[in-house]
C-alpha cells in the first residue's frame, strides 16, 4: 500500500503554546474549554476538534477570537478525525496539561509545546491520520558538563527549582 | 529506508466501541479485565493483547466470547507488538477510558471511540509498528453560529451539560 | 510528499528497560530524575532528553554512567526534538511509569518496555519526528485454553495475582 | 475547649450509595453532575453542596428529585461548610469515585459506600466541622482460611476478579 | 480517655487561599514547592510543613517571605506531625490543588479554600491530630429556583461555564 | 452528645512503614494486594480490612505473614468499618502511595509514614470512626537558615534532589 503523506504547519504566533492531540465526542469542545479556564486565571485560548461522524464539522470554542480561529484552520487542514489542537497565551504548557489529560474524551496528547509544530497526515481513502510531529527542532550534540551547569542554573534563576 | 504499509480496519458491529492502545507485559490482559469490568455495571467486552516475547501468543479475555474473538482477529492482523484492543458494549468511552488509563501497564490509548478505526501498521523485518490511526471521518468544514447553538442545545437533552 | 525515513534500535543490554515517550522544556530532565529515583529504592537508571530550541542539545541525567551514556546515543540517534528516553536496572516497568506518567511535561509514552525497541522516524526539513515504535516481536498466533491456563499459573506463581 | 458533638445519619433508601466529602467553590455543583453523569450510562442522583461564604445556600444539581432532596436535607442537618454528599442508584461506589476525585474543587473523599453513614460533627461558634464518619458496623473477627477462600470465590463468581 | 482539644485559627490575609494537607518526609517542602511555581505564572505563595520525626523543626519554603512566616506561624501553633499549610495569592484554589494532589508525598488534603478556617486539634501526649476543619460558615438554607438561576448565570457570566 | 474516645497505636517495628486509610468493599484487599506488590520488586507487606456489613470479618491479605497479623490485629482494635492498613518493608511510603492511592476502592489515606502512628476513634452506638491520627511527634520551633541548608543538603547526598 502506498500511502499519500502531507507535512503541515500548525499556524501560530510567536508566544503562543499548543496542544495537540487525539480525543472524541463532541462534548470534547465544552469540556476542554472548562479545562482551560480552570487552568490559569486569565489564560487566553482557542481550541478546536474535528468531529469524526455525522456532520463532521470543526467544533470549536475558546475566549479569544483569533486563537479560536487559527486552531480552525488548522485542524481544518490536518482534517484528521478526533484530533484536538488547543492554542493559548499567557500560560505555559506545564501549567495547562494536567487540567487537559484529566479530561475523559482525551485519548492521548502528541505534544504540548511552544516551539513550532509541524504535523505529518496520511490519507487513507476518506479518512486521514495523524502519524506523527515535528516538535521544534533537532538536536545537535550532546551538553557538556558546563551546559549542565548552567542548565541547572537556569532553572535555579527562574525559580523552577531550588 | 522503505518501509512496508498496511492498512487494517478493525472488526467490530455497529455500536460496538473500541479502546486501541500500547501497553507491555502479559498481566496487562488481567488487569485491563478488572479495569473494564469494574467501569459500568452489566459492560460487555473482549480484550485481545499482542504478547511480544517468548511465545509470542494473542493473549485475551472479557466477558463476551464474540467480543473478544473480535478483537483477537484484529490484534492478530494488526499484529504489533504489545498493542491492545478493547471492544465493548453496554458503555460509552468516556466511562471506561479513565479505567484503561489507571492501569500499570498501559503506556498510550490511541483512540476510544464507537466510529469504524482504521489501523496504519509498518513492517520492519520480524516486527511491525503501529503509526498511525484513522477514527471515523475528516471533517467538511467549520461550524456556524447555528451548529454551536444546535450542539449545545443537544449536550443539554442529552443531560451531559447543564 | 516524499518522507524520508529510518528505523533506529535503541542501544541497551540484556535485563535494562525502556520508557521513551515525548515531553517538553529541559525542566523535563530534572523531573524524570526526581520521578525516577523516588519510584523504587537502588533503581539504576539514565535519562536523555532532546532539547528542540535554543542550543538543541541532549540534556541528560541519571544515577548510572553507563546508562546515560546509552540514552544521550540513541536520542541523538533518533533525534526528534522534544523526545525522552529512559534506561533503567533493578525495577520493572509497572514500578517506575506511574511516576513518569505524573511529570507535567510529560505528554506522552510511546512504551515501557524490556523488550528491544525500534525507532521509525521520519525527516522533515530541519527536524524529525517519532512516527510509530517496535516493541519486540510480532504475535504468531492466539492462546489456547492451556495456553491461558499456563499464564494465569504463571502470574500467580510469580506472585502478581491472586 | 469543649465541642459540641452532634451524631447524624445520612438519609437514603436501602440500594442508595453515598460518595461524600469536602470540596471548593459552587462551580462544584456542575463538576460533580457532569462527574457523575459521565460515569455510568443511566445513572440516577443526587448532589448537594455547602456553600460556606456569602448567602451560604445549600447548593443542589442531579437527574433525580428524590435523591437530590434527600441529599439536601442531609447537607442541611451536618452543616460544614463546603461539605458535599451525592447518593445515587444504578452504579456502585467504584462506577462513580474516580470521576469525583477528578475533580478540581474535590480536596477529599470521606467515603464512598453502601452502607448505612453516621456524620460527627463538631460545632465552633458559627461554623461547623466534619470530624468523622461511621461507615457500617464493626468489625467481629479476624476471617478464617475458609472465609479467605469463600471471599476469593465470590469475587471470581461475581466476575470481578479472575 | 478524655481528649484535649483546641481551635486554631490560620492566620491568612483577605484574598489569601490556603490548602491544608497531610504528607510525610521533609522532601514534601521541596516538592510542594515545585508543586505551586509550576501550577501558575506569577503565583505568589510560602509553605510550612510540620517534620515529626529527629529534630520537628517547621520546614518552609516559598517564594514570599510574607506568606512563608504566617505557614510557619500556623504550623507551629497547629503542632500536628506531618500536617502541611501553603499559603497562596494570584491564583485560586482550583488553579493549584491537582499539582498538590500529585506530590507523592501528599496523604491527604484536608481543604483548598479562600475561606476562613479554623483547625480543631487534639493532644495526645506527645503528638497532637487534626481532627476536623472549619472552613468558612454553616449553611443557612437550601437555594431557591432563582438562586439557582442566579448561580448558573453567574457562573456563565464569569466564564467558567458555557 | 458525648463521644467515647479511644486512642489506639499501630503495631509496627521499627523500620516497618504504615498507610492507613479509609476503602470500600471487600475487593478492596486483593486490590491492595496488587498495588502493593506491583509498587516496588521484593516489597514485604501485610493488609487488612474492615468489612463493614454482612459478616463484618477483618479481611487479610499480603506475602508477609508476620505484617499481615500485626496489620490484622490493629485493624480490629481500631474496629472503624471499612478502615484499612497496610504495612510494609524493603520500600518508602512515596514507593506505593500512588499505587494505593489508585485503587478505585480507596477513598481516603489518613497517612503514609514510617513514624509511630497512634489512631484516635470515637464510638457511636455499633459502629465506630476514626477521627484523627497522630504520626510521629509534635514541632519544637522553626528551622533556622542552617537548618535549611543541611536539609537542602542531606535531600542532594540521598540523591533525592538534584
Amino acid at each position: 500500500m502506498t500511502l499519500e503523506l502531507e507535512c503541515i504547519a500548525i499556524e501560530k504566533d510567536e508566544g503562543t503554546s499548543a496542544i495537540f492531540g487525539h480525543a472524541g465526542f463532541i462534548k470534547t469542545v465544552e469540556d476542554l474549554y472548562e479545562a482551560m479556564v480552570g487552568s490559569v486565571p486569565g489564560i487566553k485560548f482557542g481550541i478546536a476538534f474535528a468531529e469524526a461522524s455525522g456532520p463532521c464539522l470543526v467544533r470549536s470554542d475558546g475566549n479569544d477570537d483569533g486563537l479560536r480561529r487559527q486552531a480552525e484552520n488548522s485542524v481544518l487542514k490536518i482534517a484528521a478525525g478526533h484530533s484536538f489542537l488547543i492554542l493559548f497565551r499567557e500560560a505555559y504548557p506545564i501549567n495547562a496539561i494536567n487540567n487537559v489529560r484529566n479530561v475523559s474524551e482525551v485519548a492521548s496528547i502528541y505534544c504540548a509545546t511552544s516551539n513550532p509544530v509541524r504535523v505529518i497526515v496520511a490519507k487513507v481513502e476518506d479518512g486521514r491520520s495523524v502519524i506523527g510531529i515535528v516538535d521544534g527542532f533537532s538536536p545537535q550534540g550532546i551538553e557538556s558538563q558546563d551546559d549542565k551547569q548552567n542548565r541547572s542554573k537556569l532553572l535555579r534563576d527562574l525559580g523552577y527549582k531550588k
